[in-house]
C-alpha cells in the first residue's frame, strides 16, 4: 500500500520555484469551491486586479492561465502568431529556443537574432534584422533569461519592434515580481510569466496580459487559434465580465487561492520595496561570492539581481557541491543548461526566498563545501563581505 | 488593500469539481520542493504507478498532465492526429462538440457521429460511419458524459473502431474512480481523466494513459506535435525513467501533492469498493427523487452513478432552486448546457462527496425548495425512499 507523501522542508534557491510563504501553502489548503460559484468569480475579478497590479498595467487582457510558465509561453505564441507569419524570436538562452519552437509549431517563420549565453539581446542587431525582414509582424524576447540570469532591455527592444509595426512578445517568467515590469509604460503587447518564481507562489500558473492592439489581432485572426486550451477568445469568456461569465474550463481552483494571497502579500509590501529587496539581497549576496574568488557569468550592468549565475572554479565537482548543499544543508541551487552544463550555478534570491537569513546560510554552506572540495578561502570572509554590505545598505 | 480570501464550506454536488478530502488539502499545504528534488522525483514514480491503478493498465506511458482535463483531451489529439487525418468523432453532449473542436484544430477532417443528448453512442452508427470512412486512423468518444449523464459502452465501441484499424481515444474525465474503466482490457489507446469529480483532487490535472500502439504513433509521427507543452515525446522525457529524467516544464509540485493523495486514499478504498459505493449512493438518491415525483434524462441501463440529470419539473424557476440550494444550504448543483440548459439539474455524487449524508441533506434541501415552489410533495417521503434503499442494500 503506498504512504502518504511528506516532503522534507528544502530552502529553494534555484531558479525556480522558489520559498513558498506559509501564508500562501495555507491559502491554498482551504476548501474547495465550484468554478462558477459567485464567490469564486468575486475573487477572480480581484485577482485580476492583484495581477494588474505586479504587471503595472491596466491591460483589460489579464489572467492567470491555468497552467505553467511554458503555456503562458505558449498563450502568447498561439494567439499572436498565425501560419505563414514570419517572427523575429532573439535567442540568448534556452527560453529563446523554446520561443522559436513555439513559432514553427504555429506554421510561422522565426527569424533568429543571435547573442551569446549570458550576454543581453542586442538592440542594433534586432533593429537590423527588422529592416532586413519588412515582412516581419512580430518580435519575441525574454526579458529576464532563466537560464543565464541576464537581463535585456525590454523598453528599447519593444520600441524598435513598434517602430517597425511589429507586435512585441516579452518573456516576464523570472522577472515578475522581483526586478520591474513596466508594462503599460513600456508598451508591452503580450507578456506572460509563472506562478513559481519571485511571486513565490506555487508551480502552475501562468500570468500574462496582452495590450489592446493584441488584443484586437486575437479578434481579427484568420485562423483559428490552434489550442482550444489556450484559444484566449474562449479563455475570455470565462474571465471577463463577472455577470456573462461562461463555462470554458474547470479553473485550478486552490492554485488560485494560492496566487490570489502570494499576491496580496506582494501589495502589502509595495511592488517597489519588493524589487528594492531583491536588489538588496543580491548585492550582499555578490559581495560573499566574490569574497569567496567566485565570479559572475553576467556583467553587472545585466545581471538579474534575482538570478545568480556563477561560475564554477576550476577543478570543483559542481554536481557535488550542489548535492552536498542539498543533501547537508537541505538548500537547493541550480546547474547550468545547454552549453552552460557543468560551467556555473545558478542561485536564486526569489520572492519569499530573498532575505537576509538565506544570503547568510548559503554563504556559510558553500564555504564550508568549497573548503572541504580542496579551494583554499579565509574562514569567514563571505559573511563578513556580505554582513558588511548589509550594514552599509541600510 | 486587498484582502486574503476564505472561501465558504460547500457542498459540491455539481457537475466537478467534488468535495475534496481534508487529506488531499493538507498535502497540497505541505512545503514547495524543486521538481528536480531526486525525493520529488520518487514521489512521481510513486504517483505514475497509483495512475496505472486508477486506470488499470499497464501502459508505461501514464502521466498526470499539468493542466486540467480540457487539456488531457487536447493531450490525446494534438499527438494522435496529425494534419489531414480524418478522426470519427462521436457526439452525444457538450465534450463530443469539444472533441471535434480539437480534431479541426489539427488540420484534420472529423466526420460525426450524432446521438442524441442523453442517448448513448450508438454502435451501429459508428461500425456504419467506419464502413463509409475507411480513410479514418482514429476514433474518439465519450465513455462519461458530464453534460448528460450518459454512460457509453466503452469496451464495444473501441472494439468496432479496432476492427476497422482505427486507435480508440476515450474520455474518461467524469468515470475515473466512480465507475469502471478497464484501460488494458477494453484495449483503450489513449484516455484522459480530471482530478475533480470522482478522484475528488482538486481541479488542475489531467491524468492521461496511452497504449504501445498510441506511443509508436506518437513517436513514428510526420508533424511535431503543434503543441510544445503538451508534446508527450518532451513530457515523456521528464516523466520517463527516474535516473535520465530532464527538465521539460516546471511541474505543478504541490497539485502534484494532492493528486498522490487522493490515489493512496483510491487504493486505501479499493477501487472497485469506490466503484461499489458510488453506485449504492446513487440507488438511494435515485429512489428519493423518483419518490418525489422527479424523474431522470437518462434510461437506467445507461445511467452514470455519479452524475444523475434530473428533469426540471414544470412551472419549477431551476435557478431558483439551485440559487436556494446555494445560499440556504451551501450545496452547489450544476445547471444544464447547451439544449439541456434550463431543463435539467446535474447532481453529482462523485468521490469523496458519494456519501449517505450528501444523500440526505440533498433530499431534505430539495423537498423544502421545492415545495417552497409550489410542488406538492409528501414531507419526508423522499428520505424515506431513499432510507428503505440503503436499508435493503445493506
Amino acid at each position: 500500500m503506498t504512504q502518504s507523501f511528506h516532503p522534507p522542508q528544502r530552502i529553494l534557491l534555484g531558479p525556480g520555484p522558489s520559498d513558498v510563504s506559509p501564508r500562501v501553502l495555507e491559502a491554498m489548503g482551504r476548501p474547495t469551491i465550484g468554478h462558477l460559484d459567485p464567490v469564486f468569480v468575486a475573487m477572480m475579478d480581484e485577482l485580476k486586479c492583484l495581477l494588474q497590479y505586479a504587471f503595472r498595467t491596466r491591460n483589460e487582457l489579464t489572467l492567470p492561465v491555468s497552467a505553467p510558465g511554458s503555456a503562458g509561453m505558449e498563450t502568447a505564441f498561439v494567439n499572436l502568431v498565425e501560419p505563414g507569419d514570419s517572427v523575429i524570436v532573439c535567442q540568448n538562452g534556452v527560453f529563446g529556443l523554446r520561443m522559436q519552437e513555439n513559432v514553427e509549431r504555429c506554421g510561422a517563420t522565426a527569424v533568429i537574432v543571435k547573442d551569446e549565453w549570458g550576454q543581453p539581446v542586442d538592440p542594433n542587431k534586432l533593429e537590423d534584422t527588422l529592416k532586413a525582414h519588412p515582412e516581419a509582424r512580430t518580435v519575441a524576447f525574454v526579458q529576464s533569461e532563466t537560464s543565464t540570469g541576464v537581463e535585456s532591455d525590454t523598453r528599447a527592444l519593444v520600441e524598435i519592434a513598434h517602430k517597425h509595426d511589429c507586435l512585441a512578445i516579452v518573456d516576464a517568467v523570472t522577472a515578475l515580481g522581483g526586478t520591474p515590469v513596466e508594462t503599460d509604460d513600456w508598451k508591452i503587447d503580450a507578456i506572460y510569466a509563472g506562478s513559481q518564481k519571485c511571486l513565490s507562489c506555487t508551480p502552475g500558473l501562468a500570468p500574462v496580459s496582452f495590450s489592446e492592439a493584441a488584443a484586437e489581432r486575437i479578434r481579427k485572426r484568420r485562423h483559428k487559434v490552434q489550442s482550444w486550451f489556450l484559444d484566449l477568445n474562449l479563455v475570455m469568456a470565462y474571465w471577463g465580465q463577472g455577470a456573462k461569465r461562461s463555462y470554458h474550463h474547470t479553473a485550478p481552483i486552490n492554485a488560485l487561492y494560492g496566487l490570489h494571497e502570494a499576491l496580496v502579500i506582494l501589495e502589502e509590501e509595495g511592488i517597489e520595496h519588493a524589487w528594492a529587496r531583491h536588489r538588496r539581497n543580491h548585492t550582499a549576496l555578490r559581495d560573499g561570492l566574490e569574497a569567496m574568488g567566485l565570479r559572475f557569468l553576467v556583467e553587472p550592468a545585466h545581471r538579474l539581481p534575482q538570478l545568480n549565475a556563477v561560475r564554477v572554479p576550476e577543478g570543483v565537482d559542481e554536481a557535488a557541491v550542489r548535492a552536498a548543499l542539498l543533501n547537508d544543508y537541505g538548500i537547493e541551487i541550480g546547474a547550468g543548461l545547454g552549453p552552460l552544463a557543468g560551467k556555473i550555478w545558478r542561485i536564486g534570491l526569489m520572492g519569499h526566498a530573498s532575505n537576509q537569513r538565506n544570503v547568510y546560510i548559503l554563504l556559510s554552506a558553500l564555504e564550508h563545501i568549497l573548503g572541504r572540495q580542496g579551494v583554499a578561502l579565509e574562514r569567514g570572509v563571505a559573511l563578513a563581505a556580505a554582513q558588511k554590505r548589509y550594514a552599509q545598505d541600510s
